[in-house]
């Protein structure tokens, strides 16, 4: 707790709206500490500032070191029942030492070794995979494999059972997005232990998940289907296919005249539940940026925090008074309300960045905000 | 940090599914700290356990202390421009020392001396004033006077102008109740300083505020204002009078053989926006309850964290392994998944509880849950 | 490849764009017809006009010639099973006789003797009462007794058993307003028969129904039945006593400045739904209006239709091209996208108007237009 | 006070509940008619029937003959400003000559030449183009030019600018689905003359419009667009290709063991807005059906008509009591509250059936209802 270190007597206040020191007031001021108690006036100002003035520090982890630590864990750490999965925090530098990319989201590498299975679980931590290189991994959510390949999505709503299981001849690394941060804040966490072992049907997995084959049709959905809520995404993987053939639909319109990027240069989708048109997972927002040769995004602020992976290309990054030259696998931070741009560096085709943020939680409960700052 | 402490070889699992101890876990654990990284197998129990497992603990503070330390502040600190208000929070004697009553609420005794004036500020975070006992204060809500008198709700949805005003012979107390933990750790919060000093036709309440007039008609909403959208309530006072019939209708009617009341004997109302008829703010729930002699509410579980205050009559609570005798203004805290009761004592003709809770976040990201459990 | 001008050279357009005639054109009208079908292109000015051109017509009935007629046929036609009420509709002079107020509306006196049981049924058309004068009828919905007092607004949703018991010694006439025109257009009714007499408990009515006692506090909504949804109004009287207040309220509130009314001196309160703040029936709007001395509404039209009835005052009434001077009882018709406007005339205190309409229809399939004209 | 047999002796109910014939009911019926006044009692039968009872007549129309009808006029009618559009409805038989299919849904054959242009124009009423056969045709929407290709879906929300071309060789023929008769009754049309001729770039269409290239893409939503409402889908074509593969996957995925079709054999995909998921147009649902080899739906009623059009296969369809061999092309209406079948007949792959709806208007006001028949 936190008091002034003043003096006198009656009533007056000091420069800061604080009360001037006096034995009485050192006497209450232990009162309250004895008595679980804190006044507002001495701790005002970090509780309620002028705007969002972030715990967290806009921070860098190369994926070349991610991946090496990780390849280390393979071979030191057993994946199984109890740790559940062989997964690697990135743990932001001022938020204690706890394995939190911001205050709210969680972002870890995960590793797996030939022939491991990591064992079958449930929670109600919204979580999603994103992949950016490799090949022979496959989530089994509810019985249903879904094969995990360079520059898929894979979202996994919160009370899904899902195992993950490497049948290539090389280990895997991934990386994994979740909400768990903000569920650990705000307690309200469910985790259930499901199979040890999948059954050998699952021990293969088709190009297509039952998921996609059901619901990965441009607008048409299963009438089937439609009388129940979907409140996280149905459908299990966005492949890079497409996602990349939107990106380059929208940029290719741009050269044609139309209004249909975020800012000249800077094409993006976002990963939508296509049962309703919103996120994918609600409180996690996901999407996939583009920006071309010599363009760069807006300066903006926004309310909530970010991750970023650079999926492709190279480029320059600004958050707040941070600068670092970008490539592929590289991941950071954008705290609340700090200032982010990004920039594709000359001599690349592009620059494409993988982003995840708590967007949705603030749009839930009208608090969320956004500034564009002048170029 | 938190390792584990073993020792040998190639990758065996132990009890708890942590790798065994070795120099090369340790170098491995050494490198992840120096990288800023955490794995998830040492910390799983921690982040994700089987339910909610609160930092807080279940609470009691009584009014008579909190009123008398309150009056003391009142003699010794000044209320003005920086520190705002003479507000002291409850501070859960699990969670650091912070003013957190929960890890997303917060709880004060707000106290003005005869003749003082809270300066006029605004931000983000949305708030409630109830008022358990006394008379002679109004909030100025963007030049709107509300009188605050025992028994009245006061909700403040975010970004509103607002000061309080004391212009009665007497000190007056209340609470004040807002979401500024949760504020605190999403880092979503914005604060404007307004006027000093409220005009002259500001220092006389009348009756009933403008919004009253306008919003406060059962059923009845003004066509002039249904063009706009209402994301917390227009209607700025739930006065006693009101609520007090509510609730005594339902017992009422319990004993006509109707099915109203929340289970026998237990009888609640929530107050909402008359707009939309969801929760009066976007993350806070607030309700009165009323116990009549003899019965008690069913034990219940639930995510998220409560607060409540006493508002008259006496009885007992139990929160998990917590029993406390309590009486008119005595505030406590629920956990979240703490199991709760509220008994009316023998000879009470009612035990009545102001309530307030997270549950309008959970519910808007699809995590809420509860569990009534058997007698 | 050429436009328009290329259309083989035996075709030539008329002045109103129709194919000159021809034995060959009249013989492929005749097929036209043999086969049901018919062209778009002799029927496009009709169907498809540049706004809409109502087919109902501005009409006006005066209360007393309908409370006559009504008294009438309290004397020669029974109230019972068949027959199922005693109401007399009106029908618009160009809708074909039939007993449609509007296209989409019904608008009835209803009236019933001494004495009399109008039987119990329920449909899925939405109904309401609105008393304009009388006392003494109760109708019973669910078995709750709601009374009906001058001023009074009964909803009634859909599907809900509902009865009518005159305990006076004198006859009763209110209106009834429903969407049998809607539900028999679009073919969605259904009716089933209920108990022919209301049970000994019934033929008493208290001052207020259950339905108010447990939903008509306001803004303040009873926690038991919030899990449940409520796409019709649970509330089932709204009570003129408060119809009145909320009225005044705007008036005295624009007197000291405030923008709350529609325009000036144009008070207006819309009956809603407690649990969701939306109208109190899916396809019904209903609002009471007051005109204070001296003024008058603004010019406008609006996609849909309105029903009046005038509570109280006398006023002028322009719709289109008619125009009528109004006072107690008198019910007229404003068809889609007519203009109306209504001032309250000298000497009156006030004009006030009940109204209802099916905006919400319009507003459910994003069609509703509306458009103030200039003064 | 007693109830119903205290109604005056002089009434007495006949067996319909009318009541007697007498020289004074004549007069009052007189009166009634000279006022603009009906009774409900003896109208009560017709308009609150105890289901649906639909005004509209199950009825075939066979697309050799729609097609033939629709070439002849090709050559007597022209096209253009006036007449707006060679298009031919189906009119149901009982509902008085009218051109419409149901009460609510219009359903035409368009038909245009080599070199044609319909003229742009824009109107409220929503629409939608199915086309089950031919090549060469585009619609113009917005400047969007939208190709047209068997089996291909293009939906056309209200207010849209829209033109079309025939830029083939060959004749075209489609179909056209409007809610014309909905917005007829309930009088809410606005309608607007555009340009007479498309612009040359406008005289060459692309395979893919500029709407799929930024909407068609599997839950991938282009955030650029995602701050604007959009009431109608902003997708203009759904193509044969992705509804094909739709419906094959789920008959795959039912041989596989999952409840995916909407009843064994029975496949279905609905058409939707990819920005909310919801129907593509407010007042239509458009959905695909497919039946396989020996299968047939299961019977059915809803409240609400429905058209349908063979796309592919034979097959042998039942409404209530009228049962038809139907094959390519072929257009029937189900009227609301009909019983209705479809069978795969021996010898076809499938049967798939286009199928558009008014179900929406009824969803929007509480109004729908279905049932499903016992086999």
């Amino acid at each position: 707790m936190n008091v002034v270190d003043a003096t006198p007597s009656a009533v007056k206040q000091t420069a800061h709206g604080q009360p001037d020191a006096s034995p009485e007031l050192d006497r209450l001021y232990q009162n309250f500490e004895k008595e679980l108690l804190v006044p507002l006036w001495t701790q005002i100002g970090d509780l309620m500032p002028m705007h969002p003035r972030s715990k967290a520090t806009p921070h860098l982890w190369r994926w070349d070191r991610l991946n090496e630590l990780a390849a280390e864990a393979g071979h030191l750490v057993p994946v199984g029942r109890g740790g559940e999965r062989r997964a690697i925090a990135l743990a932001n530098p001022s938020l204690g030492g706890r394995p939190f990319a911001t205050p709210t989201l969680w972002a870890a590498i995960q590793y797996l070794m030939p022939g491991e299975n990591a064992p079958e679980h449930r929670h109600t931590q919204h979580a999603f995979r994103f992949i950016v290189e490799g090949e022979g991994v496959w989530t089994v959510v509810n019985g249903d494999s879904v094969r995990m390949s360079r520059g898929d999505f894979l979202p996994q709503g919160g009370w899904n059972w899902h195992a993950h299981y490497n049948a290539a001849r090389a280990p895997m690394a991934w990386i994994d997005g979740l909400d768990i941060p903000f569920a650990y804040y705000t307690e309200s966490q469910f985790f259930e232990v499901g199979r040890d072992a999948l059954s050998p049907a699952e021990h293969t997995c088709p190009e297509f998940s039952d998921s996609e084959r059901l619901w990965a049709h441009p607008g048409l959905l299963p009438v089937s289907q439609l009388g129940q809520q979907h409140p996280t995404t149905p459908l299990l993987a966005y492949r890079w296919v497409d996602t990349d053939r939107a990106l380059n639909q929208q940029l290719a319109l741009e050269d044609e005249g139309h209004a249909v990027t975020v800012s000249p240069g800077h094409a993006a989708v976002r990963y939508t539940n296509p049962a309703n048109g919103r996120d994918v997972l609600p409180t996690i927002r996901t999407e996939m940026h583009r920006i071309r040769r010599g363009a760069a995004t807006l300066a903006r602020r926004e309310v909530g925090s970010s991750v970023f992976q650079v999926f492709e290309g190279q480029g320059t990054v600004t958050v707040d008074d941070k600068q670092w030259q970008v490539r592929r696998g590289d991941m950071f931070v954008v705290p609340s309300w700090a200032q982010f741009t990004a920039r594709c560096d000359a001599g690349q085709a592009t620059l494409d960045l993988f982003r995840f943020s708590d967007t949705p939680i603030f749009e839930a409960v009208n608090a969320y905000r956004t500034q564009t700052l002048p170029a």
